[in-house]
């Protein structure tokens, strides 16, 4: 099993908090040693930190939970490798281009017979379930749509029930985002929340660290945080039921 | 105008000393100070580590440059901005996957008319000439062959003739691999060093660095180094003539 981060905000927003809380799981208080990976988008474009090393020791974590870099949308994975190597190609989250657009993507869970799903020119470079089942999505997404339709909801609608499908080759919780929207898919272990003014403390469950966010931010501010558990102590985490599926945009649940 | 960076080597090296060099030139010893970026290979995975703020004074470069991540194949670029904003989604290098493998690029130089070039799938996120020249490459070589030939001498020769087109639209020079391979095209700007034993010191043109490269390797390292301008002032770096390309291999120069 590995875990899962995801934001959405309508400003950009850093995540060095939340990163902690995640970074603490991967190989101190959490099994997740094989790697982590963070992307973010800034405009069009996105960047990954990437690393087969466990979290907690990674140089390159410790620079990413120290640089605030500031991102409307981020997705984030810590690995416990069971489908393939523990390599750098096989680490999350995995990028590909589509309709002009980055889009980037993270699982959690465990998948069989995937590969009797049809590939077409959108291949895996490493060896997961994982990065095979993004691949065929995109490949999927690419035969009904030629190009980006107008109406991005249908987009994410067709690909809930990509995901559907993949629920029935195992454990399938997804972060999924074009840099814009954020979609997230929910096999057995997912949880997210919306944090908006009236602001107020959080308390991290995985390291000493608590942050007074009404400090941090403005009025306007939405921000929209998604887990494979709560990171946080004492605020509300929506729990998501199995085969549900949300769709943040600039924080804002709108699907 | 843009620098170059390019590295092959038949040991995971690290680029740590030339890659001093070319940040200086990030808007400190040159005018290259609207973004840099560099993507390191490890086996068929690729990291990138880019910034879209002057080399010379980016957190991010300063972590790459004290934190010697050993490669065997890294391709570099320090930008300085005429088509395309400063901005992460034009700021070289760029990948794209392809048969399966991880693609990088990085251009010096700039081309009029290349919206001409048809594209099909594969299209650029921003608003460069290079990525657009270089989504072509990936395309043109994707409808020769849909699958990677087992003869990969083949494809670099098929790429020549995409860059002696490329040539016709202005200025052209490239590094392009696909993690195995390093192939670099020449319109007027463009060195190569091969080192190998007898391993001598060299001496850094843009900062006060000397290195004993006999005190690093083995007698059995051989690596190849390519850039815009030499980087070393005590070394015969070859200079390479226009419409001239190389493809080097494990450090070697194989065509």
């Amino acid at each position: 099993m590995c875990e899962l981060l995801g934001m959405s905000a309508n400003v950009p927003t850093d995540i060095c908090f939340s990163f902690s809380g995640l970074l603490k799981r991967g190989g101190e208080t959490g099994p997740h040693k094989d790697g982590w990976g963070i992307t973010f988008y800034e405009g069009k474009g996105c960047r990954s930190f990437k690393d087969p090393q466990p979290s907690s020791r990674s140089r390159i974590a410790q620079l990413v939970k120290n640089y605030p870099i500031k991102s409307k949308v981020v997705i984030s994975h810590i690995r416990q490798a069971n489908r393939g190597g523990v390599s750098l190609e096989n680490t999350h989250p995995f990028t590909r281009q589509l309709w002009g657009q980055n889009w980037t993507y993270a699982h959690n869970g465990q998948l069989t017979d995937h590969e009797k799903l049809p590939l077409g020119r959108t291949l895996p470079i490493g060896e997961t379930d994982s990065e095979y089942a993004f691949c065929w999505i995109i490949e999927q997404l690419y035969q009904t749509y030629n190009e980006a339709p107008k109406d991005m909801l249908l987009v994410f609608k067709e690909i809930a029930s990509y995901a559907h499908k993949l629920r029935q080759l195992g454990v399938f919780n997804m972060l999924l985002t074009n840099g814009e929207y954020m979609m997230c898919y929910c096999t057995n272990n997912l949880h997210w929340i919306t944090r908006c003014a009236p602001f107020g403390q959080a308390q991290l469950i995985d390291a000493d660290m608590v942050v007074d966010f009404q400090k941090e931010t403005t009025h306007k501010d939405v921000v929209t945080l998604i887990a494979t558990r709560p990171l946080t102590s004492n605020e509300q985490w929506n729990k998501m039921h199995s085969g549900e599926f949300c769709v943040f945009h600039l924080g804002k649940r709108i699907l």
